[in-house]
């Protein structure tokens, strides 16, 4: 195999065999194949694509480049989800106990937030005492035991994955459909679950502004997914605004408490029970109606939220957070928008709010800085809600008083007003399976 | 400027502006732009393209990132041609003393040869003691007294273009219109001649393999020179085969000087009639008809043969050989190749054929390897000749024993013998203006 032979070839759209993909990615993962050579080969294929067949091998390549986690014990009931990433998006906290309540195995690692959308793994640490870092075998035994674990991603999870991502990341070679695909999928199949469900994320806030774009990416993983032998489905959801009303770590913690409890905001609902269906539909086999009732049961009855509390117990969190919010904390300043006109929220751009609230301190603008769980914003109003000039329309949550002004300005943008009352638009777009 | 700035930009098809060009290859040569990087636009110009604006400003900013040769001495007289490689190719020791003897003044650097295709610094330096290396102050005393001088190029000659060259010849973006023009117009812009006559070769011997590629390369350095302020033509040559009759140094340097005393194959002749022609033209403000006559007379005058002479002498060379071309010596073997059927040459592949001078140790398979100047290829057989089985169609001279049997396969099959008569086939395709 010559990388440069490689290279012409896909240059001139030809299809990589796949012997050419596992040598390419096994000799770049040993730095073997420098990166002037796979950036170039990675702008060729930004303009030529990928089949399928090429897609699902550079997926498994780079999948098996590091470290695998085995859940075959648990048969076909293993269930991963993956959100491609957004604003106020803490349907993993509520999710995961609806579907491992409803008989699903949930055993899954999590990312951290970077930028202007949060992770997972930061907003369970809202907990004192919650560990996202367990071994092996103390990871596989919780599954056993209560059916869910929420762990931080392996730091040898799909290292091609890892390495190839820094290079796209700096040579504009991001936007591709298949490298996009292989790249989420890589450390899916890594992770080990015998079904994954995907919630591609489309709008202002995602990386996928138009649901054509979300479902071309929907329909690559899912592919991927059927290729490798798992059951594979996606939901695309809307995330041209923030995702239920907070915005923040121990905010949004509180936020899928409420919604456990059987309140919440719709929105947010909405979402989680159609993930968690499409969840329990895959692991626990039933038909969409069955998982849907299920699902729906589940939460309602108040099981999801009593897993909930095993759930963060066992993971060493302190659970009378849970049961007493307020335990999470204030912060110093607490400051409310006003709304400068009369009129109907007409949009809300999802992302400008994300970058307000890492401006509070609730998320991270670059990998190093840390993280104040109490940060954030809340925001109650939604397209289409009547407003009168002085509303509130967003509450501000900090500790760094100079952070106050800016933010405010970045709401005031992001939030458009109209005198003219328009749809609420809908959450979920499609779902592909 | 941000290099992912500049990739993102011309990945979607945008324009680079002057400022972005020139910063970037600035830094590329000081080595503030990563390989990776660089690599990642190549490919995406490889697929994009460049205005003729951009692939001016490319060139520009690679031929001044390094010495640059003043001429403004020799007014608008000077000028320069240049052969994108080819086999058999000995034009420049012909056409040079043909445009000086005219009025013309010629001030040139040439390269060596690599690979199938021979350099005129190797052909020059067939004679005993030519200087092929000359100050700035001994090249121009020297143009400025006999209008004539060649000498190698100078090491820091255009440094972006060699470092972005090597880049490209490992990341399969060598073929792309633009990134060729500049390239080899950067040379040219630096060596500093008024005028630059172009000689783009077509067919099995070069890099463009059909008319229209060699056409389109030849429009768009055409572009590039007039763009920069130089009087700039291109001729689209025939290399389907063979220049002329001899492949190996000192054999084309004897084939140049029959050439020069009115005799030699009538293709070679043809050619460089063609190319003195423009080049005088040119430089010395005819038209077309005029420079024709005068290229005409000059060569079969004799002039063109005196001037060789003196430039010879001149730089050092001993002139014996030219009036006495057996000097140059015998190879060891000489070896006949025949015929293996009756018919009549079709085709004769020149790259292979350029191969095979190579193993007999006329050319150079790496940089570090040395030239036998003796070696080479006599083929005086032309597409349309007819031919018996048995007749001489090639005859290698060499002083490695071993290469023989290889180097009489490669011809054997290099040549096409067909039952039916074809067309010579011609030797200018067209003259961009």
């Amino acid at each position: 195999m010559r990388m440069y032979d490689i290279i012409e070839k896909k240059k001139h759209g030809g299809e990589l065999c796949r012997d050419e993909i596992y040598e390419m990615i096994k000799l770049y993962t040993e730095d073997k194949i420098p990166d002037y050579q796979m950036s170039s080969l990675l702008m060729a294929i930004y303009f030529k694509g990928m089949t399928p067949e090429e897609t699902s091998n550079l997926t498994d390549a780079m999948a098996t480049s590091g470290d695998t986690v085995d859940l075959s014990m648990f048969g076909d009931r293993s269930v991963d989800k993956h959100s491609t990433g957004g604003v106020g998006d803490k349907t993993t906290l509520i999710v995961t106990p609806i579907v491992s309540a409803a008989g699903g195995i949930v055993a899954k690692m999590s990312g951290r937030g970077l930028g202007h959308t949060g992770g997972t793994v930061d907003k369970l640490e809202s907990f004192p005492g919650f560990k996202t870092s367990l071994s092996p075998s103390e990871f596989k035994n919780q599954v056993s035991e209560i059916g869910i674990a929420v762990i931080g991603q392996s730091a040898n999870l799909a290292p091609a994955d890892k390495k190839l991502y820094a290079l796209r990341d700096v040579t504009a070679t991001v936007d591709s459909i298949p490298l996009i695909a292989s790249s989420i999928m890589s450390k899916k199949l890594a992770a080990g679950t015998h079904s994954i469900v995907l919630d591609v994320k489309c709008g202002s806030g995602a990386f996928m502004q138009t649901p054509e774009k979300a479902r071309e990416l929907a329909l690559a993983m899912v592919k991927i997914g059927k290729l490798r032998g798992r059951k594979t489905a996606a939901l695309i959801t809307n995330m041209d605004i923030p995702l239920g009303h907070a915005i923040g770590n121990a905010l949004e913690v509180k936020e899928a408490i409420e919604v456990l409890r059987g309140k919440g905001p719709d929105d947010l609902r909405e979402v989680c029970l159609a993930l968690s269906s499409v969840m329990i539909e895959l692991s626990c086999k039933l038909t969409q109606g069955e998982a849907e009732k299920l699902a729906r049961e589940t939460l309602e009855s108040g099981k999801a939220y009593t897993q909930f509390i095993r759930w963060i117990e066992k993971q060493g969190g302190d659970v009378s957070y849970v049961e007493n919010p307020e335990k999470f904390g204030k912060s110093k300043f607490i400051k409310e928008v006003y709304a400068e006109k009369d009129g109907y929220i007409l949009s809300c751009n999802a992302e400008r709010i994300g970058i307000a609230a890492v401006s509070l301190g609730a998320g991270r603008a670059t990998k190093d800085d840390t993280i104040d769980f109490k940060a954030g914003i809340i925001m109650d109003k939604k397209p289409g809600d009547k407003i009168s000039r002085g509303d509130v329309i967003a509450i501000l949550h900090t500790d760094r008083e100079n952070a106050l002004a800016e933010a405010e300005n970045i709401i005031l943008s992001a939030i458009k007003i109209s005198d003219v009352k328009t749809d609420s638009g809908k959450m979920i777009y499609d779902t592909v399976r």
